[in-house]
């Protein structure tokens, strides 16, 4: 029986939250899981989440520079040998593609799993002179990487969606600015659009990206204490630009080599938004990316149901600025309507009966926690305004105290490994520098470096010691436990 | 050495149609070949093309109850063998991954070439009551065909990007009626945006897309008289719901099977727009999706660059509501800068020198046919918004007198191939239904029956003769060359 009382979520975030992620995504009608392993098909609700983060980076990429282009979904094999040979560690598990149609192909073809190895050539081509730089390209695409993993979706599928950035420079200068500036960006939206703080930082030598000379993140704290890297942003140095030959003549008629970034943001990005705000009662959504904003579900009876519903709708209309959806559906009662734009992450809900039409009033729910107000319908509009940014800044807010109380400043592997194990989250630890180091905490806890914060941060004192092996400290870095 | 005198654009219109367009597309920096045989890159000027069409496409399917959603780039063998079981004539030439990283996969997965084999399972899941009805899905994604034809960039590419909607109904009246309004939509298109006229009709029996019932079209006229599918909608009845088990519980509690349709409109859009519009000196854009609607071009000498380069930046902060460019560069004289931008298609070029700063004026030039106007600069913005319309109307004005010119009434088959070969267009032909027919046609001058149009235009006489074998006529049809 399909029925009312599958509706709602079975499972508890605090005590298994691996169901309970599973199960919200599905229920909420996020997405499905796709009958191939890793694969997964993103319904309405979904994509809309989808599509906010793409208008948002994607307006701050225009206006700082940035033009879409669109490269081959299938790379050929020389192509990913080429760079395999030229960039140290670059050896992506792919997907294949060996024959078109009947006909066995004379080069296997790559599902891309990113595309510097076919846009670098494309750009040494088109970047001649200094006037052609900077040369900033991006895409929005799908990729697949054949890691033979457990499907979670928007964390770990073989195929997801997500932008890939690449730039050509003048210099080192003008190539890390864009760098950061990238990163700035996916910091903006992780705290202006998702609700989510972040932690900006370097990732350590041994983690970069094959062939960046920084590969610098954003990382976000999940509630059940695991880091996510939410996007990621590369200064590739002239490693790419040798490699394939980016080079172009300055002002002075003379060759010089290219500097070159990438960068990208994954739907991640969603997972994210997902695992950090929703409860047991479901799906919850900052109100900058939620589909419906607001929810009005009149509530009457056979005798009040024409005054109930005339009234819904002009409140309905007094609220066009927002995105706003009127529950008019007859065979469902109110308290199932509750029941299922909870579930769906509606931030606002407007209840309206009879004596809030009486009174010129309409009861307000906030989705996060429940707060109730009973606010006038005189300038409804602007106080809807209000309570969105109200709950908004909730939503920010309790993720900010969770990252806050979670990052453990530790002397050595004993707290380190105490930490992590029982409260998650960060350790902020001195550290010698060593690849070893790292190794040995992933074995014994599967936590791992994630980011080096930024030297602004304050240097760190003389004198300290590496917290896992107790060698001379060159740095703090942040250990975690990652998605 | 590469330099001025590539720019402009070698080949003819009129007498190297081929070689003309692809020059076009590489020139004018809309396109590139990829590495691989049947794949193009598309750079930011073609991209830009396409991000308008799918601003108007999506904004239309938005406001008529269609839903995005994103579907895996990969699909299951065994799905498509079950679509080519059940329906008659689907086998589509797929690029086939059959490894994933080192390992041979246990089943092969296509590439997708149309995603009705993944989509309809799972509506079959999503539908229920007919309160779950109409449901409209749709993606924009890439597609792969692996047709072993020569590469035309947007035309003929074995990559593709389009999107493709997915409906599903109670019945086939609601399902016609979606049919119909896709292919409106796509009209829209063409006629609103892109001005280009299209003729709507069906496709023959014999020509429909594997499982339709019904497979409109619209069809569009390009100069050198072959016709373009501008985009296909079609009416499915209960093929798939019957293959896929689409049913739904009605008002009174019983089951019942659902109707459903498709549509798809591709990146040949693209294709049909440079074709029609475009001449001897590159690319030509209605003002609708150019990237840069206006360009400014000064006209100094050292003494008198001050006053006209504070002229032009006073233009452009007036001209703020269009997409416009100042090309202030300095290294370039005006010559130049006119042939690049009428290369580039820029629908209006504004000339601004010291005697239009002396006289409060500008010199307008329309990029289709040079047609100059000195306009006063107080009001320029409504003056140019009344220049931008007119460009469209006149582009589409020729389009659509290329299109009439080119409709022939033929009796018979020496008619028929005397029009096809000598003036190109469409034969309009009394036609007996016989497949045969078509293909005779087909056989001697590689053309076929494009479009059947619809009844509404007009009963055919009774007694008419069939064009090509003298037998009884049943309709009358559009025969044509086509891309």
């Amino acid at each position: 029986m399909r029925g009312e009382q599958e509706l709602g979520i079975v499972n508890s975030k605090d005590e298994n939250p691996g169901d309970w992620y599973a199960e919200v995504v599905k229920k909420s009608e996020i997405a499905d899981y796709s009958p191939v392993g890793g694969f997964i098909i993103v319904r309405p609700r979904g994509i809309a989440l989808w599509e906010s983060i793409r208008f948002y980076l994607d307006s701050w990429f225009r206006e700082t520079g940035v033009e879409n282009a669109y490269f081959p979904v299938l790379i050929p094999e020389k192509y990913l040998e080429r760079e395999k040979e030229i960039i140290e560690g670059f050896d992506p598990e792919v997907a294949w593609v060996t024959h078109g149609g009947e006909q066995e192909l004379g080069e296997k073809l790559a599902v891309r799993p990113t595309s510097e190895s076919i846009i670098a050539p494309f750009m040494s081509r088109w970047v001649r002179s200094h006037r052609d730089l900077p040369l900033r390209l991006n895409q929005w695409c799908s990729v697949v990487r054949w890691e033979a993993t457990e499907t979670k979706p928007f964390f770990r599928t073989k195929e997801f969606l997500w932008q890939e950035g690449h730039t050509v420079h003048k210099n080192k200068e003008d190539a890390w600015e864009e760098t950061m500036q990238r990163l700035d960006q996916y910091e903006r939206l992780y705290q202006e659009i998702l609700a989510i703080p972040v932690l900006k930082g370097e990732k350590p030598e041994h983690d970069k990206f094959p062939g960046a000379e920084t590969t610098s993140t954003v990382e976000a704290l999940m509630p059940d204490g695991k880091s996510v890297q939410g996007g990621t942003s590369h200064y590739l140095g002239t490693t790419f630009s040798e490699a394939f030959e980016i080079e172009y003549v300055d002002e002075n008629e003379e060759n010089q080599i290219a500097h070159t970034t990438s960068w990208g943001l994954s739907w991640r990005a969603i997972g994210a938004l997902i695992m950090t705000h929703s409860d047991d009662q479901g799906l919850v959504l900052p109100p900058t990316v939620a589909p419906e904003q607001i929810v009005i579900v009149p509530i009457w009876r056979s005798d009040t149901k024409q005054e109930v519903m005339r009234y819904a709708r002009d409140i309905q209309e007094n609220l066009s600025e927002y995105r706003v959806r009127l529950d008019d559906r007859d065979g469902k009662n109110p308290g199932f309507k509750f029941n299922e734009w909870e579930l769906k992450g509606v931030p606002i809900r407007i209840e309206i009966g009879p004596k809030e039409v009486k009174n010129k009033t309409a009861t307000l729910v906030h989705r996060p926690d429940g707060e109730r107000h009973l606010i006038e319908v005189n300038g409804i509009g602007q106080t809807i305004g209000e309570h969105l940014e109200k709950i908004y800044d909730k939503l920010y807010q309790r993720a900010l105290e969770n990252l806050q109380g979670k990052i453990h400043e530790v002397k050595n592997e004993e707290e380190l490994i105490e930490k992590l194990t029982t409260n998650g989250g960060y350790a902020k630890a001195p550290w010698c520098g060593a690849e070893t180091c790292d190794e040995r905490v992933k074995e014994k806890i599967s936590a791992s470096i994630v980011m080096i914060p930024p030297k602004t941060e304050g240097e760190m004192e003389k004198g300290e010691e590496c917290a896992v092996c107790g060698g001379v400290a060159k740095e703090i870095v942040y250990f975690a436990k990652k998605y």
